[in-house]
C-alpha cells in the first residue's frame, strides 16, 4: 500500500496546518533537523508521511512548527486509529480505505469527510507512534535516552524539548458552534453533535451528560417546591418525596446507559476497538522485557507500586482525613461561638452571622479539595503507574474518597450524631449555593476574565485593529499558544457528582438541593461552553463510548443515599409519632423499607437493559456480520 | 479448499463411528434417502460432507444409522466451530487448518489431535448447520415445512422423524476414566482435564465445581465442629464463626471465579469466540425477517412473549408461591400436633414422632420442587423464547426463586415469626438431611439400579457371556440407545445452589450443616460420577467459558445470607444481653454490622481480580498480537 501513494502524497501542495508543535527555545539544530525529518519521512522508513512547516515569528525566533497530513495520508490514519464512520446504508462500519467508496458522504475530492477534530486526533495519534529504530538518545540531548520502540514524542516532551503539541482552533467553525451552542439565548438541547464534531466525544459526552442530569433534576425540582413550600415541617409527607427521589436515581443512571449507547453508536465510538495502551508518558523503571508485547520497555515492579501505595499513600489520604474531620470539629466550635453571639445580642447582625461559619467552612472546604487534588495528583504520579488508565483509576479514587468525606462529614455529623434537622438544613444549604457560586468563579468567569485581558493586550501589542476572523495564521498560533491548558472532564464530572450527593443523600430535608442543582447546571453549561471556546487551547479529541468510572461513582452515591434517607425519615418526629409504642417497631420497619428499596435498586438496575432495542439489533447485526466474513474466509 | 481436500477425503476408508442417528421406525425411504444424501454431499453442495453407515440390527430394521467424518474433514471442521489449542509454545491459539503444524501434538498421521468428545462436538455442529435450500418440506412429509437456511436436523427433530442422536462411548477410554475418576479408593483430585477430554467442557466445569465447593467449605466444617461440641448455646462466640462464614462465602465465590479462568484457559474455552445463536428447536413463528441476519425465518412478537410472561407465567408463579406456603402452614399445623402427641406421651415413640413432621414437610418439599421443575419448563417453553440462552435464563429464574421460597420459607417463619431456635436448628437439620438422601437416592442410585437391572436383562436376550469390552458396535449401539438422556448441569447445580443456602443463611445457628454438605459432596461426586459412565447416553460436549448464571445466583445468595445472619445473632440472648439498657442500640448495632460486612463484601468482590495476573498477561498478549496482526494488514 505503502508505495503506491507515496507519489500521490508528495503531488499533493495544498497545505492546511491542523496541529501545532511547540520546542524549547534555543533547541539544537540537529535535534529539530531530526525531529522534522521523522516526521516527514515515509512511513516504510519508520517516519509518519506528515507535512511539517515552520512558522516564522516576528521577532525570527523559529521554534514553533505547523503540522498537516495530505487527504490521503489522513484517510489511511483513519483506519489506523480504527474510526468507525457511518456508510451509505445507514449503518455504522469501521473505516477502511479500501472500502471508503461505500461510507456516507465520501468522495476523492470531499476534503471534509474527516471532521478537523479526527484530523487532529490522526496526527497526534501519528507523531506519539513515533518510535524510535536504533537511536540511543535524542540527536544533540545525550541525557534523553532512547531505546528501540519508544515514543519520540513522549520523551521529548518528558525532557522538556518538546514544550506542547496542541491542535488549532478552527475560527470559522467555531464561531457557528458558539452561535448555535450560547450565541442565542434559547430554550432548547445543546448541538451536542457539533460539539462532538469540534471538541471530540469525551466532551460532548460530558455536555450531553450534563444536559441530561440537568431535565433528570427537574423533576425533582418540581416536586420538591410543594414540599417545600407547602408541607416544611411535614416529615411524613417527605416519605414519598424520598422515595421517588431514590427509584428516580437510579432510573436515570440506567437510563443514561442507554442515552449514551445512543450516542456513542451514532458517533462510532460505541463500535470502536480498543486500541493497545502504551505506558503513560510519566512512568519510569529498568529496561526490561515487557511479556505482552515481548519488546523491551521499562518495567516496574509491581510489589514496589504495592508498597508504595499501601505504605504511602494510603496513610497519606488516611492523614487527610484525619485533617478534614479535625478541620470540621473547629468548624462545630466556630458554630457554636456564632450561636452563642446570637443568643447574647439578639440583632440582625448576629443573625446573619449564624450564617458565616458555614459559609467560612464551605471556602475552607473548597480550598482543601484543591490542595488536596494536587497531592493526589503528585502522589499518584510518584506511584508509577504503567497505564494512563491505573493512573486515572488510582487518582480519581484518592480524590473521590477525599472529596466524598471533606464535603459530606459535618453533613453526617449534624444529622447522625447531633440530630440537628434545622441546622442539617440551614449547613446543607450554605454548602451547595457556596460551592456552586465558588465553583462557577474559579473555573469560568476568572480564567476567562483574565484571558480577556491578556487577548486585550496582545492585540494591542500587534498594534492591529482587526478583528479575530482577520488574524493571521501565526497571530493566531500566537495567541493560542498562551491560553491555558484544557486539563480534562475529570472536576468537571467530580463537581456533578458532588452536587448529587447534596441532592440525593439528604434530599428528605432539603428538597429545594434540585432547584439549586437545576439553576445551577444550567449557567454551568453556559459557562463551561465559554470555557471551552474562548479561554483554553483547544483540547485534542479523545474517542469514548461512555463516562466509564463516573457511572460506578454515581451508582454509588445513589445507594448510599438510601441509607441515608431512610435513616433520616426514620428519625423524623413525624413518623416516630407513628410508633407510638415501639421505638423497636420503628427502626425494624425503616431496616425492612430500605432493604426492600435497595432490592428493588438492584432488580431495575439488572432489568433495565443497558442498551436500547434497536442498538442492541444494530450490534448483533455487526457481530453476524463479521462472523460471516470470517467463515467466508 | 473445498476441492483441493475432496480426493483425499474420499481416498480415506477407515470409518470410525462416532455419532449414532436414529429415526423412527417406518421412516420413508425418499425421506432416508435424501437426507443420508444430504449428510455425505460436499459442502459446496451445501451438504456436511460427513461420513454415514446404516447399522443393520439383528431383526433387519435398518433405521439407525452410525456418523463418522475423515481426519481431514474433521480438522476444517475444528476451524469451524472456532476450537482453540495449545501450539508447540505453549500459548493457546484459535485452530486453524492452515496453521495447523504449529500446534502441539499436531501430526498429519496422528488421529488423537482432536479429541473423541471434540469431533463428536464437531460432527454436531455440522449436522445442525445443515440447512434447507430450495426444499419447502421434507421430502415424504409435507406437514414438515422448511424454509431456506432452516436446520434440517432441528426440523427432523421437532417433526418426529429423527428420534435422537447421540455421541457413543468409547469403551477403552471410560473404562480408564472410571477407573482413574472413581475406580479406586483415594484421597486427591478428580482427573478434571480427562473427564474434559471425555465428556467436555460443562460437565467437567461442574465437576470442578463441586470439588471446590467441596474444598472450600471444608474451613467452614473444621470450625463448625467444636462450636457445635463445645458451645452449642454460645451465641456470642457464633458472631465470629458467622462473619468468618460471610467473608468466607465471597472469598470463595470470587476465588472460583479465578479458578474457573485457568481450567478454561488450559482448556481454550476462555478465548472460544462465541458462536452466533441460532433459534432453539421448539421456537416458533410467522415467516418473516430476522432483523440481524436479514434472513428469512419464523420471528414471533417481543410484545406477545412479554404479554405471555406477564398475564400467564408471572401470575402461576405466584400462585404456586401462595400453594407453598400454604403447604408450609399445614406443616406448622402438623408439628404443634406432634408437640401436644409428645406432651401427652412422654414416650420414646413420642420423641421419635416429632421428627416426622419435619420429615414429610422435606419430602413433600421435593416433590413439590419436582412438580414445579416441569410446569415450569413447560411454561417457559410455552413463552416461545427464541434462543436457548433466554429460555435457559427465564426457565432459571423461575425455578430458582420458587425452590428458594419452597425449601427457605419455613426456617425464615420459625427464625423471623416464631423466634424458636430450637425448632430452627432441628428444622434445618431435617430438611438438610433429608433432601441429601432424598437427591441422592433419586439421582443416581435409583437410575443406577433400573440401568444395571436393563442391562443385564439385555445381555441375558443377546444369549452371551461377552464382556463389555468384547461387544459388537451393534450390540453397544443397541444398549446405549435405550440409556437415559442427560439433561444438564442445571439439577446438580440447583442441588449444590440449595445446598448452599441451607450451609450460609443460618450457619450461626447450626454450625454442622457444613459439615454434612461436605460428606454429601464427596458421595455427590462419586454418584455424579458413576451416573454420568453407567447410567446415561454420552452426553455432547458443549464448550463454556463459565458457570453462568449460578455465579449470580450463588453471589445474590451469600448477600441475602449476610442480612438473617446479622438478624439471627441480633436476636440471640446472649448479644441481646451485652445491651441490657437499650434495644435500640441493639438493633442500631446489628444493622450498623450488616452495612459494614455488605460493604465489605462489595468491597472485595471489586478488588479480588477475576483472573490471575498471568492468565490475564496471557489474555493481553493473544490480544496485542491480533493488534498487531491487524495492523500489519
Amino acid at each position: 500500500v505503502v508505495e503506491s501513494w507515496s507519489f500521490l502524497d508528495t503531488v499533493e501542495s495544498n497545505f492546511r496546518p491542523l496541529v501545532v508543535i511547540e520546542l524549547a527555545k534555543g533547541t539544537k539544530e540537529e535535534t529539530i533537523a531530526w525531529f522534522t525529518k521523522r516526521i516527514v519521512d515515509k512511513k516504510a522508513n519508520g517516519g509518519a508521511q506528515l507535512l511539517i512547516k515552520p512558522l516564522v515569528m516576528e521577532n525570527g525566533v523559529e521554534n514553533i512548527y505547523l503540522v498537516g497530513a495530505s487527504h490521503l495520508r489522513l484517510l489511511l490514519g483513519a483506519e489506523t486509529v480504527g474510526l468507525v464512520k457511518e456508510c451509505s446504508d445507514n449503518s455504522m462500519r469501521t473505516f477502511t480505505y479500501s472500502s471508503r467508496k461505500t461510507f456516507k458522504d465520501f468522495a476523492d475530492d470531499n476534503h471534509n469527510f474527516l471532521t478537523m477534530a479526527e484530523c487532529q486526533y490522526i496526527i497526534k495519534h501519528e507523531l506519539e507512534n513515533l518510535r524510535a529504530k536504533n537511536e540511543k538518545m535524542i540527536p544533540g540531548y545525550p541525557q534523553a535516552k532512547l531505546y528501540p520502540g519508544k515514543s519520540i514524542v513522549r520523551r521529548l516532551l518528558t525532557s522538556g524539548i518538546l514544550v506542547q503539541i496542541f491542535p488549532l482552533h478552527d475560527r470559522e467553525e467555531l464561531k457557528k458552534l458558539r452561535h448555535s451552542w450560547y450565541g442565542r439565548v434559547k430554550v432548547g438541547y445543546q448541538p451536542l453533535d457539533d460539539i462532538r464534531c469540534y471538541f471530540g466525544e469525551t466532551i460532548a459526552l460530558y455536555f450531553g451528560f450534563l444536559e441530561y442530569f440537568t431535565f433528570a433534576l427537574i423533576p425533582m425540582a418540581v416536586i420538591g417546591i410543594p414540599y417545600y413550600v407547602f408541607a416544611w415541617e411535614d416529615y411524613d409527607k417527605y416519605v414519598m418525596f424520598a422515595t421517588f427521589n431514590l427509584l428516580w436515581s437510579t432510573v436515570i443512571l440506567e437510563v443514561w446507559k442507554r442515552i449514551c449507547a445512543i450516542l456513542t453508536y451514532r458517533w462510532g465510538t460505541l463500535l470502536m476497538k480498543r486500541q493497545f495502551e502504551e505506558p503513560r508518558p510519566g512512568f519510569h523503571g529498568v529496561l526490561g522485557i515487557n511479556p505482552v508485547t515481548g519488546r523491551e520497555e521499562p518495567v516496574y515492579s509491581s510489589l514496589k507500586r504495592q508498597l508504595r501505595i499501601y505504605l504511602v499513600s494510603l496513610p497519606f489520604v488516611c492523614l487527610c482525613l484525619y485533617f478534614s474531620l479535625y478541620v470540621m470539629m473547629i468548624y462545630f466550635d466556630l458554630e457554636q461561638w456564632a450561636l452563642d453571639y446570637h443568643k447574647e445580642n439578639e440583632s440582625d447582625f448576629s443573625s446573619l452571622m449564624l450564617y458565616v461559619p458555614s459559609i467560612i467552612y464551605a471556602v475552607v472546604i473548597e480550598i482543601m479539595n484543591r490542595v488536596y487534588r494536587y497531592a493526589a495528583e503528585f502522589l499518584t504520579s510518584w506511584e508509577n503507574h504503567r497505564l494512563e488508565s491505573s493512573y486515572q483509576n488510582h487518582l480519581i479514587l484518592k480524590v473521590l474518597v477525599f472529596n466524598f468525606l471533606n464535603c459530606f462529614a459535618s453533613l453526617f455529623y449534624i444529622a447522625f450524631v447531633l440530630f440537628d434537622m434545622k441546622l442539617l438544613r440551614q449547613s446543607l444549604a450554605t454548602l451547595l449555593i457556596t460551592s456552586q457560586i465558588l465553583n462557577q468563579f474559579a473555573e469560568s468567569l476568572l480564567p476567562y476574565w483574565l484571558q480577556k485581558r491578556y487577548n486585550r493586550r496582545m492585540k494591542k501589542r500587534m498594534c492591529s485593529q482587526k478583528t479575530d476572523r482577520d488574524l493571521s495564521i501565526a497571530e493566531q498560533v500566537n495567541m493560542e499558544k498562551e491560553m491555558g491548558t484544557y486539563l480534562g472532564t475529570f472536576d468537571d464530572y467530580l463537581e456533578l457528582f458532588l452536587q448529587f450527593g447534596y441532592v440525593s443523600l439528604f434530599s428528605c430535608v432539603y428538597p429545594l438541593a434540585a432547584v439549586f442543582a437545576v439553576l445551577n447546571n444550567i449557567t454551568e453549561i453556559y459557562s463551561d461552553a465559554l470555557k471551552m471556546c474562548r479561554v483554553y487551547k483547544r483540547p485534542f479529541a479523545e474517542p469514548t463510548a461512555n463516562i466509564g468510572v463516573w457511572q460506578l461513582a454515581f451508582e454509588t452515591m445513589s445507594v448510599i443515599s438510601v441509607v441515608t434517607n431512610c435513616i433520616l425519615i426514620g428519625m423524623s418526629p413525624q413518623v416516630d409519632a407513628l410508633f407510638p409504642d415501639s421505638k423497636m417497631d420503628l427502626v425494624l420497619t425503616v431496616a425492612l423499607v430500605e432493604h426492600l428499596l435497595l432490592a428493588i435498586k438492584f432488580i431495575m438496575a439488572f432489568v433495565i437493559p443497558d442498551k436500547p432495542r434497536d442498538i442492541q439489533i444494530k450490534l448483533a447485526k455487526l457481530e453476524f456480520e463479521s462472523l460471516e466474513a470470517l467463515k467466508q474466509q
